[in-house]
C-alpha cells in the first residue's frame, strides 16, 4: 500500500486516519457520543487541516457539542439533526439519491442522511411522508423514484416501506430503520427485522437511526472517489 | 349464569367445556400437540356427543394423530394442514371473509384459517400470493377485498402485507404472522413485530402461525351466535 | 379507485392522507411523538379543514404539545392521557364497546381507548379494576360484559384478564397489553406474550399501551356490524 | 457442621452428595440428560446404597435410559414422564398437595411433579384441565383447592391459571410454566413471564417444565409445616 | 363461596377487594406505580376502614407518594424503601424468616421484604452481605440459617447465593433477583435466570426486585391466616 | 406504469410477478422452503416461459426439491448450495464482484451468492478463507479487492471481516452474516449485530445466510454503475 | 513482521495460516462444523506437514468426520468429545491447569478442554462434579485448586461455580458456560450471564460449550508464566 | 484454611471480606452503585484499616460519591472515570499490560482498567484509537503489543478489535465490550457477542464496560500475590 493510504495523525488520545480518503473515498467522521466537545472539535480541526478540500463531519452531537463546534468553526459549520458538517459543500456531482421517509417523525434521520450525502458530493431529493397506509402518496412519486440512481428509505414502526419501494425500482435500495414507535417497536428492532426480511430481493440494511451510514453506503455506490 | 353455560364433561384427565358454545358462541377445540392420538379422538368424540350439530375441531395434529382421527370418524373427518374438522360443515351464513396471503409458502396457515372459518359457518374467499414486492397483484384485488366483511391477512418474512391491506379497506383486519422465513425472521418474530407496529390503525394480531385463532376472531366478529 | 380515496394534501414535510376516510372509514391520526408541536398543530388543522365534520386526533402528545393544541383549538380540543381530539364528538351510534381494565394503573391506556372510540362515534362503558386476583369483581360484571358488542381488555403485569373475559363472552375481544409492571414485565412484553398465547380462542392483540389501536379496531368491527 | 452433612461418595467422574438428606431433607437426584445410561444407573445405585430407606430419583430420562434403569432395578423402579423413582414409596405423611394443570397437554409435567412429591412422602391430588377459558371447571374445585396445604399449578400458553388460583386460596402457590404452545409461547417463556408477573401476591415460580423442582419446593414447604 | 370472600368496595375507578383476607389470608396491597398519590391514599384509606386490625400496604411509592401517605396517616405510616405500611404492626407470631442478601446494594429489596413480612406478622432476621465471593461469611451463619423456618435470599449480579443457601438448609428458599449490576446483568435478567436454573432442588423464584412478593410467599408458607 | 410492469401470471395458488424485470431489473425468484417440489417446478416453468432469455432461480431447495428440478429441466438446471438456476447463464457483463469469505464453513453461503450473481450477468471472484485471525491472508489480496466494483463479504462467528475490508476499499461492501458458529453465535445473530454496528462507514447488511439477497443487491448496484 | 509469521498455505478453498504458531504460540485449529470430512482431513494434513512437531486439532467433529480422521491418521489420531487431535502429545511442560466441572453432564466440555490443553503441552487435573449444591465436595479440593497455576471452571444451569472458585484462589479463572440444562437455561445463556456478572473479580468467560477456547486461553496464560 | 483467609469485619449492614487478599491476591473492592456515599466511604475506611499497605478501590462512583470520597481521604484518593482508588500506588512490579482501545469514546473504560491495574501493581501501556477501520494504526503498534505480557482490548460497536489483536500476539487477550454505540449495539450486546465468538482462539471476555474486571483478571494472570 502507498504511503498516503497508511497515513494518520497521532494526537495521543486519538489517531486520526488521514489515509482513509485514499483508501475508501471518504474522510473519517467523528462519532461524537462519548467524546467531550473539546475532543470533537479537536478531531474536526485535524481533519480540516489534513483535507482542506473536504467537509469534516461529526455525528451524534448533543447540544453542548454542537454549540462548541459552531463557536469553533463559525459559518463553516452546518449543523442539523445532530450532524455537524464543517467546510464548503461540494457541488453535487452524482445522483440523484432519493431519500424517502415513511412518516414525519422519521425526518431527523432522513435529514442526517441528506446532510452527509450532500457533504460527500451527492445530489439528494427528499420524498417525505409516503408511508404504506396511504399507498397513493407513494405511487404518485414512482416517476421521481425511478429517476434516482440510489434510494435511501427511512422508516420506523412496521418498517414496511422499503419492501414496497424495492418492488417498484431497479436502483439499489438502502433501508434505514428508525427508533420511531413504542412498545413492541423495541427502539427500532421491529423495523430492523422487517427490513432484513424484506420480500423484495436486494434490499440492504444499516443500523437503527443510522442515516449517516446509509449516506456513506450511497457514496460508495455512487462511486464518489476521493479528490486525492 | 345459566346451567348450560357452566356445563362440562369430566373425563378425569380432561374436563370438556361443553358450556362454551352457550358462553362464547363456539365449541371448545382440541389442541392436539402434546396429547396422544387417543386423547384427541376421545375429546373429539365427547364434543360430537355434546353438540351433534356442530363441527368438532382439533388443531396441530401430526400425521399419526390425523390418521387415527380419520380412522375413528371416517367421512365425517375433514383433515388438512394439521386441522381435523369432524362433522358436517354448516352452510356459510356469514361473510365473506377474505383470507389473503403474501406468498405461496404461507398457504398452510391460510388453509388452517379457511377450514376453521368454514367449520364455524363463515363464507371464505382466498386471495393468495399478493405480497408487496409486486403491489399490482394486490391492487387488482381491491374490489374483492372491499367486498369482504372481515379480512384475515397471512404473511411471513417482512410481514408488510397487513399494513398495506388495512390502508385500503374499512373492514376489520386480523393479521397472522407466519414462521415462513429464515435467519432474522426468528421463526415468525419479525412479521409478528411488524404487524404489532402497523402504521395502519386498527390492525389486530394473533400468534405466529395461528390461522385457527384468526378464524375464531373472525367468527366472533361476524357474530356467529351459537345454535344453542 | 375513485378520486377521493386517493386524495392527499401535500405540506412538503407531510402528506396528509385526506382520502383515508373514504377508504378505511376513519381519518388519519397524528402520531405526535417525534414531531414538533407546530407540526402536530399543522396536521390537525389540515385534517380539520379537509373533514370539518370529523374529530381530528393526535396521540402520544407530551405536555408541551398538548398545550399548543389547546392554545390553537381552544374548546374544540379535548385532551386526556396524551390524546388530543379536536372537534365536536359525534353522538354515539354504535355499541356499546366495553373497555375493561385489570388495575387502576392501566387507566391511562383505557382512557386513550375510550376517548378515541367516542371520537369515532362509539358508545363506551368502562369496567375498571377487575383483575383476576379477585375474580368476583369481574363475575359481578358478566351481565354488562355480555351486553357489549365488542370488548377491549387492558391489562399489564401478567396480562391474564383477556383470557378470562374471552371465556365468558361471544363478542370480539381486543387485548391491549400495558407497560404497567416492573422487572420481568419488560415494559409490557410479559402481558403481550400472555395475550398472544391466550387459551381462549379468538382473542386478538394490539401493541403495548396502544389504546388508540384497540379503539380503531373496534371502530372497524362496529362498522361491519352496523352494515349488517 | 456434622460429619454426615458433609459426606459424599467419590466415584471419580461423580461425587454423590450423600450428606444432602441431613442438610436439606431430601436426597440428591440425578439429572439424566447429558449422562450415559450407565452413569445414571451408577449414581442411582450409589444413592440406594447410601440411603436404603429413601427413593432414589432420576429426572429427564430418555427411553434408553429408562430401559436400563428398569433392567437394573426391576420392580423397584417406577418410571413415568421421564422420571425414574427407585425404591418403595413412603406412606404419604404430609399434605395434601394439589397438583393443578391448565390443559391435558400439561399432564406430563404434572405427572413429574406428582411422582417426585409422592417419592418424598407427600400426599397429592391431581386437578386436571381447569384452564381459565372455562372458569367454572376451576370454581367447581375451590373446595378441593382450599383443602390443600400447598398448591402446584402447571400451565403453558398464557400461563394465567396460577394468578387465578392464588386469588382463591391462602396456601402457598408454586407455579410451573410448561413448554406447551407454539409461536410466541417461545418454548415456555410466555407462561414463565406471566407467572413471574402474577397480579396475585405470593406466587413463586420454578423453571419451565420443572415439575421436579416444584415438588421439591413443596417438600421443603411441607417439612416446615410438619414441624410446627 | 361465602359472602365476605366475595366482598369488594367499588370506588368507580377502583374496586378494592375487601374479601381477599378471607380468601388468601392477606389484604390487597396497592401497587403505587402508575397511580396518583391521591389514588394511593384513597385505596389505603378504604383498606384501613375495611380491615382496621390489619396493616395496609402500598409498594413502589415514589417520594411524592410517600409524602402524601405520611401526611394523610401520620405516625401510623411506616415508609421505607418505597413501601408504605399503614397501621400498627402485629406482634411477630411466626418465624423466624431469614432475609439473606448477597451485597449491600441489595439492601433496599431486602428491606422491602422485611417490612412487608413484619406487617404480616412474621418475625424476620436480616443476614446481610454474605455473597459467595467470600463463602466463610455465609458459612459463619449456617446456624442462624438453619433456625429459620423460611429463607428469602436476595441477590443481584450473578445471583449465585440461593443455590448455595439451598444446599445448606431444609427450609423453603425463596429467591429474589435484583436489578443490581450493569451490562450483561440486563436489569436483573442474569440473576433471574441463575435462580430459575438453580442446581439446588426446591428453590422458587419471584420477579426481579420483588421483595414484596417474596414476603407474601413467606406469609403463605408460614400459614399466617387472616384474623377475620 | 406501463402494462408489462404490472403483468403477472395467475396460477390460483400463486401469482407470478412477470412484470418484475421491467420494474426492478431482475426476475422473481422462488423461495422454495415451505413449497412442494411440484410448486417450485411450476413457478420455475412459468418464469422460463415468461422470460425465455433469463435464468429462473429457486433458493432454499432441499434435496427432494433439487432432484425434481433437475428431473424437470435436465441440463438447463444448475444446482448448488440449495440454489437451482435454470437456463443459460449470460456472459458476465458487469463486475468484477468480489465474494470474500472468512472461513471454509462459510463457503455454501458464498456459493449461493456467486451462483445468483452469475445468473444475473455479474462476473464474480471468490476470495476464500481470509478471516481476521490471520490478517496477512487478506492483506495479500488487497489488490484483488480494490479491483472489484462491489464486494460481498460473508462471515459467521464474530463477523469482523466486513469492517476490516470496508476500511481497505472504496467500493460498496455488502455484508452477509452466516449461521456458522455455536453457543453465543445464536444462529447468526452475533455476526449480524457486528455488521450492523461496523465501525467502517458505509457497510450494508442483509439477512443471515442470505447470499441470494447480497447478490441481488450487487445486481442493483452494478446496474447503476453500468448506466453511468 | 517476519516471513514465517505471515506464511500461509493456499488450498484455494482454504488458506491455512501456517504462520500462526510464530505469531500466537499455537497452531491454527480446524472448526469442523460446516466442513466436509474431506475438507477437515485436508486441513489437518496441511497442518501436520507445516508443523510436524505439533499436534493438529479439529473441533466440533461429528461421527462421520471423526471416522474419516481416524481412517486417515490411524494411531496418530486421538479423538474424544468431538475433538480430534492428530500427532504425538508433548510432555506436559506447564501447569498444572485445573479443569473443574460442576456436574457429570458437563464432562464432555471439560474433556474438550483437557484434550486441547494437553495437546498444547499443559499438565491438567480434572476435578469433577463439585457443584455448589454440596459445597463440601469443593471445599475438600481447595488444596488441589490452589496448586493450580490456572483454573478452568465448566458449569451449566445456574453457572454459579466460577464465582465460588474465584473467591478461593488467586490463579486466573476461566469460566466456561455449558448448554447443560433446559427451559430457562436457554441453551447456555443462563450460565453465560451468571459468569459475565460474577461477583468475584477477575473471572473471564468464553463462549458456551467452548472448552477449546478455554484451553487456548490457558495456553496463552501459561506461556506468559513460563517466560517469567 | 488458615484464619486470615477467613477473616472479615462485620459492620452489620456489610461484612468486609478482609481475608480476600490472602485467598485471592487482591483486596475486596466496593461496588458503589446502589450504595450511599456514606456506605462507600465506610467500606473504604474499613479496607484501609485492614490493609494499610494496599490501595482500596471503589468502582461505579457517581459525582456525589466521588466528592465524599475525596473529602474523606484527601490526597490519598485518586478518582477518575468513576473509580476511586485510595492509598499510595505501588511501584509497578509486573507487566507491561497493554490496554488497547478501538475508539476515543472507549477511553473511560480503558481508564478504569488502567487505574485498577496500576493500583494492583501492574505497569500499563495505553494504545488508544486503533480500531480496525484503519488497520495500519494498529499494525504500527505490533511491536508494542508483542512486548506486553498481557493485553486488554476495549471496544464497542462491532467489537472486532480483539479478534485482530489476538491473531497478532501470543500473550493472553482479555476483551472488554463497551456500551459505545447505538441502535443495534444494544448497550454493548453487539460487541459482547462478537468477542465471545472470536475466530481467534484464546480470547476471554468480561462484562460490558467492565474495565475493573479486566484489570483484576490481568492481576491474576500476572501473578500479583498479596503482600500479606
Amino acid at each position: 500500500m502507498q504511503y498516503e493510504e497508511q497515513a494518520y495523525t497521532d494526537l495521543g488520545w486519538a489517531k486520526i486516519d488521514t489515509g482513509r480518503p485514499a483508501r475508501t473515498g471518504a474522510a473519517e467522521a467523528v462519532y461524537a457520543a462519548g467524546k467531550t466537545p473539546e475532543q470533537v472539535v479537536g478531531v474536526l480541526r485535524t481533519l480540516r487541516e489534513a483535507h482542506p478540500g473536504r467537509v469534516a463531519i461529526a455525528t451524534r452531537c448533543d447540544d453542548a457539542c454542537t454549540e462548541q463546534v459552531q463557536a469553533a468553526f463559525g459559518d463553516e459549520a452546518h449543523c442539523e439533526a445532530g450532524v455537524c458538517a464543517v467546510g464548503d459543500f461540494p457541488d453535487p456531482e452524482n445522483g440523484p439519491v432519493a431519500v424517502v421517509c415513511a412518516g414525519t417523525s422519521d425526518l431527523p434521520v432522513a435529514t442526517e442522511a441528506e446532510l452527509v450525502a450532500r457533504a460527500n458530493g451527492l445530489d439528494t431529493r427528499l420524498i417525505a411522508d409516503v408511508g404504506v397506509a396511504g399507498l397513493h402518496r407513494l405511487l404518485d412519486r414512482v416517476g421521481a423514484l425511478r429517476e434516482a440512481a440510489c434510494v435511501i428509505v427511512v422508516a420506523g414502526m412496521d418498517g414496511a416501506l422499503p419492501s414496497v419501494v424495492a418492488g417498484l425500482v431497479s436502483a439499489p435500495v438502502i433501508a434505514v430503520p428508525t427508533s420511531v414507535g413504542y412498545g413492541a417497536a423495541f427502539g427500532g428492532i421491529a423495523p430492523l427485522l422487517t427490513m432484513l426480511n424484506s420480500c423484495s430481493p436486494g434490499v440492504t440494511v444499516v443500523n437503527i437511526d443510522n442515516g449517516f451510514g446509509a449516506a456513506m453506503a450511497a457514496a460508495r455506490i455512487m462511486g464518489v472517489k476521493a479528490q486525492r
